[in-house]
């Protein structure tokens, strides 16, 4: 009878390890998609694929907690982390769909440039994450926390600027709708990348 | 003195039936609305009245968690499932309050759309919320729950269209704004139902 | 080796105080910057220092939460008073950063208006959080409660007005763009005050 309750064993960092790795997936594959322009229907599925499996397997992480009564760290800490992985490749898929939607086609150095501090803080996300199997070395995952930070203030300042420029170089308001929001999405990820930081500084401080 | 503590006895399951019935209210009222077109200021003032109705079951809900020791499952999802159901009937309500602001009087047949897979969302929540209180019967509240899920796909898809055309035909960037707005939270009225069914979900694994 | 493990004594109370501080600090700048309109580099500094000294207290408050034992009132509530306090300075900073970006230049008799109302709420917000302290004052916390929600309707009125009134008057649609963005921030920071009060009541329910 008791040994219908215990759950299956579930290791939970492999479920971070590998939500976190479609995150990466995500990142690179958009930084690649902006850099050719135009987005085909084939992009559009893959993308919405990567998304899908990094759902699927954040599904797993909260069916698991749900069911599990032994976790590594704070349940809530888990459930907040798969939710902000999760958040992070679906605000990409967002704007990839956004861009066929809104039909630009074109090659955009600000969306490019925007791909590149993604990709770079999403890469510093999975070393944090993947770091908290071994908790011990917390160096590391600070180190990379302060890199997603710095990161966060380097899009910030991108925001800014492109969008001041926006404003004042382009004359159809049609067009301003559509990049503003663009823009805006593309700054999201990266303070979604950073509300891990808190997170993970939640689990840091507790286990120390 | 021990029996100053004791709350009164509340049934959770009799709120979250009643709140639930006022974002039915409210979603019934949404067709009815947009299917007319032109929103007069009485049927605002009815639409804010749902709202306000639904926001104080929510407050009772609160209200009661904070001061009930036993509580049929977990606090937390408790608070989440009022916050959840009170965010559908105020979305809905916010939608009616901007197309009267925004002066939006014709019939709109994208809204129409919405309105009728919201209202078909919010029965499905409504039989999913009901289905608690006899949670051995889990299957019946699975169902809703996929057809939820079913309902947000369909509802992404028809604002990915809508806003496509949305974007090629209307000329007008004011209308653009508008509409834009609108549509997209309608298809928020879709997600927040969707979170409902993260929350059942949860409450149904906890109690397997 | 089990002193290790004892925090350094902290006072929450001291904290919170000194964050809901930097909130009216915030308030009443941003009073003064749009009723002089025109916002310079110095001031736009000024304004991102008040709002990095309420992100250092809030997350020394999340630190101090992660290490404390024994905390004045429950742990969810204390994080969720940080965070809402700091969402009311992040978001007054938002609105001047915007404002700068937006070459928004001119005196604006609606965001005036807001700005009045938002110091009125910061300052009740203030009232609520500093008397939590001496909580068996609840009546003198709960005053300050229905005054914040009175003043987030009054925001709520304000802002259809002003919208429906931009939308009349306003011909070229980049503006609207614009104003309707940052009428929409200022009404959203009395929405963040209301959110306050949803805290302070859970806090209350639970010691009474």
């Amino acid at each position: 009878m008791f040994f219908k309750f215990l759950p299956q064993a579930v290791n939970f960092y492999d479920l971070f390890d590998k939500q976190v790795d479609y995150a990466v997936d995500a990142a690179k594959y958009f930084k690649e998609l902006v850099s050719k322009g135009a987005i085909d229907d084939a992009s559009l599925e893959k993308m919405g694929t990567i998304e899908h499996q990094g759902d699927e397997v954040a599904h797993d992480i909260f069916n698991h907690l749900n069911k599990t009564f032994i976790t590594p760290f704070d349940r809530e800490d888990i459930h907040a982390l798969a939710k902000e992985l999760d958040n992070i490749t679906d605000m990409i898929n967002t704007i990839v769909s956004r861009l066929v939607i809104y039909k630009l086609n074109s090659v955009d150095k600000n969306l490019i440039q925007f791909s590149l501090v993604i990709e770079e803080s999403v890469n510093a996300v999975a070393c944090a994450v993947k770091g908290l199997r071994n908790i011990k070395n917390s160096k590391s995952i600070q180190d990379s926390c302060v890199e997603i930070n710095r990161l966060e203030n380097v899009g910030d300042a991108m925001r800014d600027t492109v969008l001041a420029e926006l404003f004042e170089k382009t004359k159809d308001p049609i067009a301003v709708i559509k990049l503003k929001e663009i823009y805006q999405d593309a700054e999201t990820v990266l303070d979604v990348c950073e509300d891990v930081t808190h997170v993970v500084g939640a689990i840091l401080l507790k286990q120390a």
